[in-house]
């Protein structure tokens, strides 16, 4: 089977863990472990977060005044670099040697009239008193929206049209390559209005949304999303709450899965199933053969 | 033919220009411009630089203490990233849309017991004083050695020994993609002593070197590096300077030319023409399509 697996941003690093590289690097090696079994009977292509990468680099930008802090293409495309990295030497080495791995930079293109630019509403980078906010917002041109009792940056999310490089992605399957790209969702791009131009975009593509354009567009007979929960539930945070082992399309596709962390993933497997016909996977990284078998985390189905 | 092109520091960052992402970018779409014209005749192979990302890189980690400064492999991936990203995307404008790319992350490797280790002599990073000096030697096991009246850490500079993503670059220009690669000479790594597993090593690694090795290991016709000189010169810096238009490798093999910035350039061209009996070209950027044609710059051919 040709697999795509979306890493959640837990594989990467867990909450509250200082974001050392030592500590990234400990927990890509659990998150390699995982799916280094895979890698034998299957396909692989690997895609990942990048939210606290990213946030960190902006960090890190922002205490260096003498240059300005990058866009988040630019931002992006460091962490599909260093993350991609990650990845590639620590699952190279759970693999035979002789087994060809790539990570490819990947870009992804957003529509300017994307309704998301009229209502930007994705949460990026730390909490600012309402001053600092108003000063950032004139200084920057930055987008600020309340959080609780302070102000936080807000970008739009579009969602992912095209993913460029999905030709040579394709190619390096073929060749039996474990491919990783897509990090990040993708480097936002656009075209500039009017031109045939691509330049970066200044916004926030959603990773699983992404994942899913990919999976699709690859032809992947399974779409496996691995995050910190073993599937989706039901009445979730309610005594009732129960997983759902295996549902279609058209069940999942109710208000009741749109909101909080999992709607994403939700959504991007409803999309996929309904698309494609396969199967979508939800459930942990540690579940990862079963989510591929079919035995473990939440099966969505076309239906 | 094949051709692989190693750009030279200036083509992404002028001397004295701060290194905003624009400036970079302005440069790349310059650099692309230049290269555009030979993607419809050749494949194109581009590798890069990455000394003045990386320590920019270095400055924003040290700037902000809440998180330990990264390694240098993981800043040499994140900058293959970033600096990827631009010269994909601006020459991606310039190129028909359907011709293919791709942004392949590379890792090279390096011996531990490459003598370089022995005396590590790379100054990277600022200058400091003796103190200060002493203390980051004592808190993080950094070399420093004396630049003038401050002082400043040193790495090795190992020789590379292999480029690990050799397979997939042949594979995506017999597709007949553009690669980009090898960025910043490869993120450096090695195996940890008597195993098979790769880790980072902290070093740099001279990107010529490194495209010299890509070079010969893609069976490439032509090995380009575009610099800001326009050409190697007998007697530099004295009134009988004198451009050399072309030379035998058994003719640039002299100690005349192995010290200063052109010397790292001469050794890669020698080495290059030795080996593969084919043409390595030195000159600038603007001139990239009389150094394919062999009528600008220095031509160094075997003999």
């Amino acid at each position: 089977m040709r697999i795509v697996i979306a890493l959640g941003g837990n594989a990467l690093l867990r909450r509250g863990q200082p974001m050392t590289a030592d500590n990234q690097r400990a927990n890509v090696r659990v998150a390699a472990e995982a799916m280094a079994p895979l890698a034998a009977d299957h396909e692989l292509v690997i895609s990942h977060g990048n939210g606290p990468q990213v946030g960190l680099l902006a960090l890190q930008g922002a205490a260096y005044p003498a240059v300005e802090t990058y866009p988040l293409d630019v931002l992006g495309a460091q962490t599909e670099g260093m993350i991609g990295y990650l990845i590639e030497q620590e699952l190279g080495n759970l693999l035979p040697s002789d087994k060809p791995f790539a990570t490819v930079l990947t870009m992804v293109e957003v529509d300017p009239d994307d309704p998301a630019f009229a209502n930007p509403e994705k949460f990026i980078g730390p909490v600012y008193e309402q001053e600092e906010a108003d000063r950032l917002a004139a200084e920057k041109g930055w987008v600020f929206k309340q959080d609780g009792a302070k102000w936080r940056r807000v970008v739009a999310s579009p969602l992912p049209r095209r993913v460029f490089e999905i030709r040579p992605i394709r190619w390096l399957l073929e060749y039996g390559a474990v491919v990783i790209c897509t990090g990040g969702g993708g480097i936002p791009t656009m075209y500039r209005p009017g031109t045939h131009m691509l330049e970066g975009a200044e916004v926030v593509v959603d990773k699983d949304r992404a994942s899913s354009l990919l999976a699709r567009d690859l032809d992947a007979d399974l779409f496996v999303m691995a995050t910190d929960v073993d599937g989706v539930y039901r009445d979730w945070g309610k005594p009732s709450q129960q997983r759902i082992d295996r549902a279609t399309s058209t069940e999942l596709s109710g208000s009741e899965f749109a909101a909080g962390s999992m709607g994403p993933k939700v959504g991007a497997a409803v999309e996929y199933a309904e698309r494609t016909g396969h199967r979508a996977a939800i459930g942990t990284l540690a579940d990862v053969e079963g989510l591929v078998a079919g035995t473990h985390g939440t099966s969505v189905v076309r239906g």
